[in-house]
């Protein structure tokens, strides 16, 4: 028993409480939007096609989210807003009869797969499914009300201002969150009306409208509240960012990844670990992310878009963002503390980059070295090349970037420039405190810098009066 | 109906569990003083004055408060220390018969400005009214002893080891806060005796003398454990402190500003944030600090006495401290990562400071960078100059310190030292590894560096026998 | 009453669920193995021998872990692997016949001295004595039989498979540690038959043999189940951690150091506080490090192996790391932003090092101050000398490494560079952006630079097509 699953993503709301210029369902948990998140879970369950309603921000939304493969992404407006139902009124040109629909809502963004997959389980193709929860305070949610002696029926939805004293007692509430068979919704969400004080058409009123058409309707009941809950302010922003948080955290070290505070990591996107990797307090890391076998990482880092190889250690306070052109960190490398490597930066086995160093778009081949203060931009550097401190490769001349070169074995001396375009042969010295501008052969010394003029019983500037 | 409100601050005590050589009153929670805080909260229900009573540690106590304009503030000291009541009687002759008297405890420092109104509004310029709480655990306090059948009123505060079995089981306890007529107070504290154990006058004492006299005593409870707590250890301070810090980071997101982690910030003095702020994991902010409209503060930063324009961003692992000349920088503006902005640093619009740059005491005009390793002090920088890695302003010649002016659309080549007092023209280009200790024209090219010398086939130095 | 006491530490295991290649002892829980916990707790309670038994990973473990003065440490081996008893049984050769023997668990850290005393003494050099708890769920423990009107008398533990409905309904568990003479132990131990499904020999089956041969079995009981909490897999390890850092963190509370946020503190080692120390957020302490009389450590600090003198100030994002060599800072001095103490710095009083700099195995005398983008490295300085901002001492010429003398007061200007071995003479100065190699005379100005050349109107390179 398989059907065709097409999601409807309600993302019209403006979410005032946020007191934000962007629309709500925009905003990011774990480094991804609202209700982006509720579009991967879909691709996770092999939805056909992904319905977005928008209305608020609509063009904003619309150009805030990625589609996925195998999952067609489609946006319909909802213009003006008259109610839940009449949302999904304006999906109904998007479905097929042949599907079974999911509606999700765009700022509930921790729904879980396998929840959607039973609520499809459950619809059978046939039957609508509502996912209710049993956690937390019902308190301000529409209560579930069942058929006394049929649990599995549902008769009503009961909004919390129009539920009696007994229907208030109810601690089973509805999730905003249904499946139902395209055909079916499509009768149902026909027969609302807005015949109530806010003129609107409600999605939960399908219940006594399948109800009154004989149907039975399902409610599936979760324990859990973090998946159904929704953001509306930044207080529960935050809330779920923490409960995201350490939902992950506490998969990785389930598979293995030692972690010194898992309250304090953040992972905004996807962290890939080999076998017993070590990540130490106070780490974010974003984008995609790998860490090989052993890595170790100190805290206080924030890392983006690399790959660190096995064995290396990235020492506290070390700042690595690859952004589109990733980064590389190979086997066995030492990083930090107080690195930067910034994108291109492509490091080869056993590299060490030390104190206030920084890398960009720069290759470094196997054991290179440049251990304090330098900047390596633009640059190929050798095996074993030891860069001393200090060292600057000045890459841009005031209009245009260019390329330095450091050949294998070579030494470059503290506190030298490098002015590109340039090559410093293999197995070169350049003498500390040169400006080298001219490429040099390889096994040559070179050196630029003034003469030493000593002046004996010297008199230090006085200080001045004020 | 409205009074001249008087206050009184008991900060007499040594505070023998905070292990400390600090009088308790100055260790600091959120930045101030714990006393500080309670001045400061009498300034928001406009009292007249403040009258501290101090004791041990006088004159540091003395010395380390701050008075609010429109509050006069005085201190009386408790020499020797006879107990709370007689703490209380030092402060008689500082204090007007025309106005309500709140005796307030220096070590509690979160009582609120609307809890102390609703005190003086009770007390109507008439009675005596105790602040007791139920909240927590009554072990250890005072216990408050209502009349049967009339609980408005408070017959007696009951010591916790004079209490019956019955009187221990009350839970609601007095808080230490009361507010009364300065003249009636005046009368009850004249009525005090030190006959028991400790020969102390207890000020607690003055509710029976009250009821003795036939005056009703009204009880205004709080549910509020958090502003009726007090500091006795370092303990304490640790776990106000972080009630305190989640009070404030929940009343930010509650105007919009989103927070990657309420558990890990640090607010210690005045966040003003414009709409669509963004503050990452494990920030502190200290002193004044504005941060305008969209501004982004990465991870592990620490910011005191800034202006941060709309816009900005600021980076991961950014130290910013104005001190008392105060840091600017401008909307649009990239700082850090690994920036330091010191003293006196004020940026224009789109600067961008980047990874191991200090800058003191410097104005840099809009579109100016220093992006990488570069010590930028007691300069001048125009509009859209660009200054090339590990760059330094030599601005101090071993006994004065110098101004260094570079002039609007000038780059500064890599590694090089202007040593200051000097000015690079507008337009003019400094060759990288320059020292430059003479003015240069505009548009002018200005290279100070020795010739290079090549040495072709060098032997490097053999590593030495040990 | 006193016996020798002999530790069985319980180390076989392989840990499956850590999932990691390492052995389960060895992991760390407060920079210590966990196995290595148990062993500094034995040598609490004057210990004579620890026999470590070891399995799975057992030259790794033998490797892994450090005796105690005044205690021997054995390693007896168990293969193949026939459960607990069979485990114990290694152990006897071991044991001398006069002692108390406490078999403990080497995946149990926490378990403190003062516990063990009491089963010491409990024990009195006669009984068997089980710890067994009453904390937390009890589900999946061997539950602890007592005899009906005798409670002081152990007559089973009863795994949970076995157990029946009334005994499942015990809340006191057993925490696998017992006290035993050695004697009575090993007479015990001969009795274990491995006629069970598993074919093991079962420790806990030395209750019944005991209780056979007319013994009582003693049961002292704790309530804190950390002492008694195993360490299984990653989760459970970060648990524990923060469990032993909480616990770390009130016990220097209450020694009066002030912490910021007790959940932001990491020591993994020994850390020595003298009054009136302050600690920011986010600080982790590894190895020994000992801190002053009123010293203030900065948010985000990473501090290994060093100490710390009175009224220093450690400043935000400075990481200092002593290994072996340990790191000395010297009364008064201030350290950072973003500074790095390597092994071997010893500064000494009233010394400044700022922000990008770094010190490596040198030698700073009072007074002296390096403040901006420095790497000092082999050097000797005198009192009061001030480093330039990007000064190098280049103490390596790609084979050796030399050292550097800058004597007392002497100035080294701006982005010199000290080539070593060099000595600059007491009250020299460098000039700016010089590069000195050979020794300079006290009181001399030595400047080795180049001459300046202006190019008046000289056109900047033009962007490229691309």
């Amino acid at each position: 028993m398989s059907f065709p699953v097409d999601v409807v993503v309600m993302a019209a709301g403006k979410g005032t409480r946020m007191k934000s210029g962007k629309p709500k369902v925009l905003h990011r948990l774990g480094g991804r939007a609202l209700a982006q998140h509720v579009i991967d879970t879909a691709a996770g369950v092999s939805a056909r096609s992904v319905v977005v309603i928008t209305g608020h921000g609509a063009e904003a939304v619309e150009a805030g989210l990625a589609a996925h493969a195998g999952t067609e992404l489609k946006y319909v407006r909802q213009e003006p807003q008259l109610g839940t139902g009449h949302a999904v009124q304006q999906a109904l040109p998007a479905l097929a009869d042949d599907g079974v629909v999911l509606v999700l809502n765009g700022d509930v963004p921790l729904i879980e797969a396998s929840t959607l997959q039973s609520l499809i389980e459950a619809s059978g193709g046939q039957h609508l499914v509502l996912l209710t929860v049993e956690a937390g305070d019902a308190t301000g949610y529409g209560r579930v009300i069942r058929a006394p002696g049929r649990l599995e029926s549902v008769l009503a939805i009961v909004e919390e201002k129009d539920a009696t004293v007994e229907q208030r007692a109810v601690t089973e509430w509805y999730s905003g969150v249904l499946a139902a068979p395209a055909a079916l919704l499509r009768q149902l969400l026909g027969m609302l009306k807005n015949d109530n004080s806010q003129q609107e058409f409600y999605l939960t009123d399908i219940v006594k409208h399948a109800v009154s058409l004989g149907k039975s309707v399902y409610g599936l009941t979760t324990h859990d509240g973090v998946q159904v809950a929704g953001v509306n302010s930044p207080v529960q922003l935050a809330e779920l960012e923490r409960a995201y948080q350490l939902r992950g955290a506490r998969a990785l070290m389930e598979k293995g990844v030692r972690l010194a505070d898992p309250a304090r990591l953040d992972v905004r996107g996807a962290l890939m670990c080999g076998a017993d990797v070590e990540i130490d307090v106070n780490v974010v890391f974003e984008g995609r992310v790998s860490l090989g076998d052993g890595v170790r990482v100190g805290a206080n880092c924030v890392i983006s878009n690399a790959a660190i190889g096995a064995g290396a250690v990235i020492h506290p306070f070390t700042h690595i963002d690859g952004e589109k052109l990733g980064v590389g960190v190979g086997p066995g490398a030492l990083i930090g503390p107080f690195a930067r490597l910034r994108p291109g930066a492509q490091l080869g086995a056993q590299v060490h980059i030390g104190n206030f160093v920084e890398v960009k778009n720069s290759t470094l081949a196997d054991g290179a070295k440049a251990n304090h203060l330098t900047y390596i931009g633009d640059a190929t550097v050798g095996e074993r090349v030891n860069v001393g401190a200090g060292t600057i490769t000045a890459n841009y001349d005031g209009a245009n970037k260019h390329r330095t070169v450091i050949e294998a074995d070579a030494h470059i001396g503290s506190n030298s420039v490098l002015v590109a375009p340039v090559t410093i042969g293999a197995g070169g010295t350049v003498g500390a405190g040169s400006v080298i501008s001219k490429d040099t052969p390889p096994g040559s010394l070179a050196v630029a810098r003034g003469k030493a003029l000593v002046v004996p019983n010297w008199s230090r500037p006085a200080k001045m009066k004020p």
